[in-house]
């Protein structure tokens, strides 16, 4: 329905996703031995053509550093110092590259044949040179759907809508942005390369998880309109549109024939990201730092997105005054009723076929 | 001197240095024919291997599209049009990368094998994997030296300083980087590869040029130092880093030999460029219109690199008062006797040995 592209939209401030970004770290942490381990196994470039790294979906960059290091660690046990490696970060034309230029402990220091760039464009396309990819990684990204495809009449996000319609118009989103996902990437990909997929997913039996924030964002939003601060068709306009895809969901591209777009799964699975916040909260009790602190990740990851509902979404001050808001009212929900949240993800390993 | 990378200063605002970008735009148009002969001539990578344009200094990337643009055309008569072209835009990480990943009216259009990337990292050092570039391009971009080098008593363009030791400082540093500059290059471009660098310069009669408006910067700010608006130290720490090489420094590398870091020089002439303010002053005899129009190109290319001068760097009420302020006395300035001022380019291609 909407022509804009869907999201992450435009983070506020400099470096605030970056500083929110402790939930995502997590599942980051149980995906890099994956990574590591296609290091291991791909095919090499000769040199002097250089060896190239993409990270698609990089946002500012920090959730980026430990696993592109860790590529680069197996990487350069397999080839001389020497051989350039190319590490390329993908996202939207809007993130902030210069944060992520900047970030002080980059993998770039200490390895003088390491060259870092970056490629603003949406990874629903193809973005790169075609066959130049050895190593791919996308983590936390492709659960951003390339658009919103309907308005949500009873939620903000799709799994805890109950209307048949909007879900199935998010479903077939889901599906189609995830077979051009693929078909983008292999075309990317060399031969024998490999693509390891760090996403939030459905779990067979928590679901989309995140039960009681999803709750409390839309209820504090419902709370919003009731109290004036935003109005009813404004709220009728927000939406996060993220999609948890199950196991299904990630294989039925391969279903056919075992392969798609000229990729096989060398790995699938779901499981589930232990939630540090709650663990913190069983630790010092504090309730509403733990409201808090969930609230602050909402902010970062979604807050943005959402205010592209409001009318001007221009209006700047407006905008920090409704981000200020729905932080400070999650916040008091979340601290009334604590709760350990599901936090589903799925990684996967793709390999382009060695011939 | 100082540890601060020198310059450009992070512009203020999204796209003002894009909006104010014409009087770049005359000398920019005057070296792009040696961009297309260039394209013509270099040996090209065999598909898949991508054919990497490099545009070094890019700002915000207007500036670039008239140039890769040209270069793309003559190569896509040379090559396939499925044989993919890599264009790498480099500037400082401060650069605002979003807007040039969201111009417009971008070369990506209309030609699917055509990849843009960007590196925010500087220049004066190799940031580009070795032996991997085809066709380099830098425009008002070399003038910028790698740091601030000495303070100047006198004055902020080192060009009107009768200072000996800070004019010898700022010699120096400006060998010194155009050594390290060449060398950079060289070590990036494939054996045959070209680089055309358009250049702020120092002419022979007319020296560096932009007397009036040196003048008028300068006396604005000592004005804004009798009426407190800025103190005394903060103007004897406001430098504008640029230097304009002589002809003889452009060529001093390659004096020896002929050839530097494996380069040799095809071309290299200094020329004064048109000045279109003045053009237009002649024709419309709007002398505040003229003095508007200098220090908004002032404005946009220097006041945000004065501005850290400032005692506190990043009060940005402040600084925007000062930007305004010294926006505001220039064009009072120079509106009060109109003159024409000397533009003097440099225009080189430097071309990598084949073998």
């Amino acid at each position: 329905m909407s022509e804009a592209p869907a999201s992450p939209a435009p983070m506020e401030g400099h470096g605030s996703y970056n500083r929110r970004s402790h939930v995502q770290a997590a599942g980051i942490a149980a995906a890099i031995p994956l990574l590591e381990e296609s290091a291991g196994l791909v095919p090499l470039t000769t040199a002097p053509e250089p060896i190239v790294i993409a990270d698609y979906g990089s946002s500012e960059g920090h959730n980026s550093l430990a696993p592109v290091s860790a590529a680069i660690s197996v990487l350069r046990k397999r080839t001389g110092s020497n051989h350039a490696i190319s590490v390329i970060h993908t996202d939207l034309a809007s993130s902030d590259f210069s944060v992520l230029f900047q970030t002080p402990d980059s993998y770039l220091r200490g390895d003088n044949a390491v060259f870092a760039s970056a490629v603003g464009r949406s990874f629903y396309g193809e973005i790169l040179p075609p066959g130049s990819v050895t190593l791919g990684w996308s983590s936390w990204a492709v659960q951003w759907l390339s658009r919103i495809p309907a308005p949500i009449p009873d939620q903000v996000q799709i799994a805890y809508s109950s209307d048949p319609q909007a879900r199935a118009a998010y479903a077939d989103q889901a599906a189609q942005d995830w077979r051009v996902f693929l078909e983008s990437r292999s075309r990317e990909m060399k031969k024998g390369g490999r693509l390891v997929v760090l996403t939030m997913a459905r779990d067979d039996v928590e679901g989309f998880g995140y039960r009681s924030v999803v709750a409390a964002a839309y209820a504090a939003l419902c709370d919003m309109v009731r109290d004036g601060v935003i109005g009813k068709a404004e709220l009728e306009r927000m939406v996060i549109p993220t999609f948890g895809r199950s196991r299904a969901d990630l294989l039925a591209p391969f279903a056919a024939s075992g392969y798609f777009a000229g990729l096989a799964v060398g790995h699938c699975e779901i499981f589930l990201a232990e939630d540090h916040i709650w663990s913190q909260y069983e630790k010092d009790r504090d309730a509403t730092a733990f409201g808090a602190r969930w609230a602050a990740f909402s902010r970062a990851s979604v807050a943005p997105t959402l205010a592209l509902g409001l009318d001007d979404k221009n209006h700047t001050a407006r905008t920090a005054l409704f981000i200020d808001e729905l932080e400070s009212r999650m916040t008091a929900k979340l601290a009334a009723a604590p709760e350990r949240s599901a936090i589903p993800l799925a990684k996967l390993v793709l390999e382009k076929s060695a011939v």
